[in-house]
């Protein structure tokens, strides 16, 4: 009986960090974060926009410690800035004059959370619609089998994030190098395809848009659906944020 | 601002025991448990062939015990009957022939284990294709909110749980008794409305329908997904499953 084919690559959907403990993918693999609303596209719009590197903490005593010693902090709480932080974590605060060249101290209800809870990951990249194809070239230029976590919102399956993922399985699919046995991603594409020709009218389905919407932050919907306005791959090292995209092209890797 | 409209019962879907704990239903409510292929429709099968009551246990040894004690007991690990077991759990087991009026001690890979989880819920009833109708109209009949569990496949989101809570979800809101606040909900209808035209074809995407075959346990699905073959509503109470059906329909509720 044919096993599965050895020569491809596996990408994998979980649609909660509640579920990343159940992940079927063994050997080695790279897990894509995901949090469209918002954590993800905000790191990504950072990078896009000169920051150097970020240091994600999971508490916001850690947070508050950091900004004492001079940092620059984003903290929200439920979508809402603290009176603490210099940001909340919508990608508008990071404007190039904001934040070129510096580091930045970064605390969010929902996506620090995954990043300690994805520890067991090779690498952990930060994936958005903003750099979907950048990111699709960098992970078929390594070498790992791909795991796509989304957030969600507060542990629950999400739209948006799994809108994402579908996006990007599908993507990794029309590659050739990657191969899906997993319920999670084919309900993910299924969803994309259905939601694709007009994302925005779609997510007015979704629970998340109407809170942000109630707390006047929608206002970033757009640009996180809009794709490729930036070719940078932000990548978590277990300690901090980078960009990889120009290390792998300087390593031709 | 518009609250929501307090007249109506919410309906919630959760992909995966795991989320249980995150679901946002907080007053009363039943929990609709799926667990497509096999435990919910093998249930209700044998409810429909006159079983007298189910005993779920969750542990192999109290299955041993209450064998030893003159039960019939059903037991299955990964799809495949237990040696010591009288049935495994496939649907096509529960003849009229060998279960009338009798008791049925039942310990199962993923149903049992989501009985348990559930204990907060008001009763929890056991939902499938085979009794959708029934149970539909059986809800309404109950002043109560509503969470469909979907059992998964070893706590993963799995298609066949998902596109029956689709199913069920998008005939309750069709009563006008209930309203859905829930993004799984959402994807769960649309995933719904891409299958049924053709479930059977549907499935070949989905992963447990392949194991399934691996098995030689697949003769099972086109029954498994033909509609209201029954009426019964098996409803456990904390202790034991019977069926609710006669008893609504003798209290007129």
């Amino acid at each position: 009986m044919m096993q599965k084919n050895s020569d491809k690559r596996s990408v994998e959907v979980c649609f909660s960090p509640k579920l990343y403990p159940e992940i079927l993918t063994k050997n080695d693999f790279i897990v894509v974060l995901v949090d469209i609303l918002r954590a993800t596209t905000s790191i990504c719009t950072a990078f896009e926009n000169g920051i150097e590197k970020i240091l994600p903490v999971a508490t916001l005593e850690e947070a508050k410690l950091l900004k004492g010693k001079g940092y620059l902090v984003a903290s929200e709480q439920d979508g809402k800035k603290l009176d603490f932080a210099d940001f909340g974590n919508s990608a508008f605060n990071f404007t190039r004059e904001a934040i070129e060249g510096r580091t930045l101290v970064y605390c969010t209800t929902n996506g620090t959370r995954a990043l300690t809870i994805a520890q067991n990951a090779k690498k952990i990249a930060m994936g958005a619609f903003i750099n979907i194809t950048a990111l699709t070239q960098w992970l078929v230029g390594q070498n790992q089998n791909v795991v796509i976590l989304c957030s969600g919102w507060k542990n629950k399956f999400c739209i948006e994030d799994s809108l994402f993922a579908g996006a990007l399985a599908e993507k990794l699919l029309e590659t050739g190098e990657f191969e899906m046995h997993c319920d999670a991603g084919v309900a993910a594409i299924d969803l994309w395809n259905i939601a694709r020709q007009d994302v925005l009218t779609y997510l007015e389905k979704a629970a998340h848009r109407h809170r942000l919407k109630k707390l006047g932050l929608d206002d970033v919907i757009p640009y996180s659906f809009t794709p490729d306005s930036t070719q940078v791959v932000p990548v978590y090292n277990g300690k901090e944020i980078r960009e990889a995209g120009l290390n792998s092209m300087r390593n031709g890797d």
